[in-house]
């Protein structure tokens, strides 16, 4: 696989989680952590049904991958998700020393690979290569489809 | 109380989850959220031992307070750790729309709040109220002591 197929191959894996989230009308994000191309943690948004702020897609697939390789140190993973990273979870991906992130969508408000700011240009210690838009119309098409079904339903 | 006599009062709550950290040889750094002066929601570092990127203080108190509110809007509590949150628990802080934050010591290395960069002043969609430095000779001791002993330990 080129670098290019294994970036769509991973992330049709996260939208296949941020579907799991959709239908359970949650905000359709998922994302998968990736080492050695196989997957070690899986996640996708539950914060509604979960009750509970921390339950983000990457949050989800970091604890996993912690879990399965029995480490905090995920250096040999790739985290591939559906839309750009909040604060939450791209400092969760700098605790984590994930250095690889692959996300499809930009989150114009509250994307911390990018939009907002670019938290890995920041002098933390550790730093992140990031690639965006894999996907893109996919991943917001999805939330697009979520969003306007959302308002649909709130008008009735 | 006074907010300084309440600032105090619930650092040294903080303070006694932080050595629970150091009694199994975590970097001792705690956290308590509290609602309407009642603690809801303890968590100390247990990074190592738990061999999880995610196990701060921080988010251990906020997840531990969601689940006993069922919710995930904590914007009746206040959060107070003993060491300036890094990145990732700052951002839990936005998406937990935490209102005031008290920490203890400033960390120069990760602290987001104040020392690397204040995530509030960006324009995400809450802003905390940030009081740092409660009971900061208390909370930097501890951690320089724990840090001195682990190199004491390291020399043998």
């Amino acid at each position: 696989m080129t670098e290019a197929e294994r970036n769509e191959f991973f992330m049709r894996a996260a939208i296949e989680q941020a579907m799991k989230a959709y239908d359970i009308g949650e905000v359709p994000v998922g994302a998968v952590v990736v080492k050695d191309d196989e997957i070690v943690g899986t996640g996708f948004n539950r914060r509604e049904t979960g009750k509970n702020a921390l339950y983000h897609a990457e949050l989800a697939a970091i604890n996993e991958a912690c879990g399965k390789l029995h480490g905090w140190r995920l250096w040999q993973c790739d985290l591939y998700v559906t839309l750009e990273p909040c604060p939450m979870c791209t400092g969760a991906i700098i605790n984590a020393r994930i250095p690889r992130v692959v996300f499809g969508a930009y989150d114009y408000k509250a994307g911390s690979c990018a939009s907002v700011t670019d938290l890995f240009k920041f002098p933390y210690n550790h730093k992140a290569e990031v690639t965006g838009g894999v996907l893109e119309e996919e991943c917001g098409e999805l939330l697009s489809r979520f969003f306007k079904e959302l308002r649909m339903k709130n008008k009735k």
